[in-house]
């Protein structure tokens, strides 16, 4: 009985492999805990990786050493560089039934993924970086994983809210899109909100980046590149093949303040506010509203400012709150997906929920 | 080679027994046969049934068999009663990879969908009617399924908007549901936001009957009991167990005319304009909006009028469209999806991309 329970088991048990044990990492791990016991029943971690440690355990790891993981990394004190030679045996193991989960923000990830792929393995990427690089490692990964069967990426773009799952969902049945466009960024979300209510750019912006909405360089949110990204990996996800050099991109920093450090750029960020105060006035008397969207229609991608009617649905979306409004043939009335689009515990839950979704299928 | 791919393919091919031949199955079956080759080339229909006819080939019904069946149901001419004794040797051939897709608005289709997963066959739904029966066959059908795992139902609300999908994976994921809040029904949304045009309630009834948004008896939809299965499909989602009984349901078909004949209802409605145009005033002048909305709280679940604010979510919903506003532990900012909520189209992509998600199942 219990050999055929075994066997049952051994059939259906999927081995997590994660990558990145940064914050989104540690929660993922930490929600993977709480599961329902009938839920988890049916995965095993196998090995967390981060650029530094491998852990790695041939009988997967437990509750007990995931949660000690966690300790010893939240106290700094997780140096297991001497298990970086499992790394070769780790890999070697790849195979259907493993679920590679990369939750970093590195573009080094690439062959490893590909390797388990390669091997009848499946992923679940938060990572964007890999499915905005060149065009060629996309169509790579596209081809290793039967279309993309085999790659879950919910999180690539707007965190947990089923975008992603929608776009694949509408292209299999061979609807057709004509026009995707969305507000994926938080920050830049919150400097329109702010600039709507009266405040000055610079000041918006520092206070953004002392409430951890920006990356520690804002330069990079206001840049749009992070955007234009996502309008990337859903042109090419629509079908598009393009770069990111293609994709139009509307730099929010002053031209001058590009090239100096991060102080120097707050500091005089201020010569600046006139111009942004200037700009949303004009479209406000105008009952419009300036939001920052990605935009992929028929024949192009692009990332920038637009004057959205202020009743709209992007024009009345307020703060950081992510949207995106997806038109398709049949879909002439979008389909609207509205919600937090960035923070940790979304985030986190987007990626268990894809790894949860290879529960039923056959690799 | 060839025998190898046959196995393989024997191995992969999932075949469609469609019950249901109404507008919604001729559509699925139109955007069937329209697949790219590849990702059909996993599937086979092997039946379709209706209330009358049982159209069954062992080797299942290519493409001319399919389109000349929808010939014949669209020409009045389909009446193969002949074939009706081979409903036995079909329900005979359940088994893994088959999947019965219920298109019917029928409760009669129960046991053969109960015997289809208890031979570890899969189920999708577009008929609520089950899922909104009894708690107990409910139950049955969660059972069955392994939790859901082999029904799919995203078209009982909200045709194809992706409603179900993301409560069932924040279930999954053991996120804790705080509140569902939705408009469901595409012609109480008509209604009132023609009430707030100044409309009169009477003749807006009969325009939205003339226009085919309501039920040949337009009380129906006013009963409010279409939303009430809704919010009660979503509530037994969200774990709670109840029965319709138990949902409390706003009913707008005014007392007297509730048991008339439908000319007769529609000949005295206009008794009742004033009622309507009193309510939607007092609402206008206070900045609110009526809505009929489904509500499921951690407590009740109903179905009823409610007075959103003019700017929030639901008050500035117009017209037919749906929305749903999903509140969570972790989604504190809610998940928010709209669009069509009903329609041919819609709903049959919505079908078809249920059927389509068993294509990587094991079973």
């Amino acid at each position: 009985m219990q050999f055929m329970k075994d066997l049952l088991l051994g059939y259906k048990m999927k081995k997590i492999i994660q990558l990145g044990l940064g914050n989104i990492g540690i929660e993922v791990i930490r929600q993977f805990l709480k599961l329902d016991p009938v839920v988890k029943s049916d995965f095993k971690y196998k090995a967390v990786m981060d650029s530094k440690n491998c852990i790695f355990k041939k009988n997967c790891l437990d509750d007990k050493d995931l949660r000690k993981l966690i300790d010893l990394k939240l106290s700094g004190k997780l140096d297991m560089s001497k298990y970086q030679h499992e790394k070769k045996k780790l890999i070697d193991s790849f195979g259907r039934k493993t679920i590679i989960v990369d939750v970093t923000a590195s573009d080094e990830t690439y062959p490893v993924i590909l390797e388990c792929l390669k091997n009848s393995g499946s992923a679940v990427l938060a990572n964007k970086k890999l499915l905005a690089g060149e065009q060629k490692r996309f169509d790579v990964l596209k081809n290793a994983s039967d279309s993309f069967d085999r790659i879950k990426f919910e999180c690539s773009v707007g965190a947990g809210l089923p975008i992603i799952y929608s776009l694949k969902s509408l292209i299999k049945t061979n609807d057709k899109i004509k026009e995707i466009r969305g507000c994926f960024s938080g920050t830049l979300g919150y400097v329109f909100s702010e600039l709507e209510n009266g405040k000055k750019f610079s000041e918006i912006v520092r206070k953004a980046k002392d409430l951890g909405y920006t990356e520690p360089d804002p330069r990079e949110d206001l840049s749009g590149k992070d955007v234009a990204r996502k309008a990337l990996i859903l042109a090419r996800l629509s079908g598009k093949k393009l770069e990111l050099s293609d994709v139009k991109i509307d730099n929010l920093v002053p031209e001058k303040l590009r090239k100096c450090t991060v102080e120097e750029f707050l500091n005089n960020l201020s010569d600046f506010d006139k111009v942004f105060e200037k700009r949303i006035w004009k479209a406000l008397v105008k009952d419009k509203r300036m939001r920052y969207t990605a935009l992929v229609s028929e024949t192009r991608a692009s990332a920038g400012v637009i004057k959205a009617d202020k009743y709209s649905e992007i024009g009345s979306l307020k703060g950081t709150l992510n949207m995106c409004v997806i038109r398709t043939r049949r879909y002439d009335n979008p389909l609207i997906i509205q919600g937090p689009g960035a923070g940790v515990k979304v985030t986190a839950d987007g990626v268990l929920r894809n790894i949860l979704e290879f529960k039923t299928s056959r690799f």
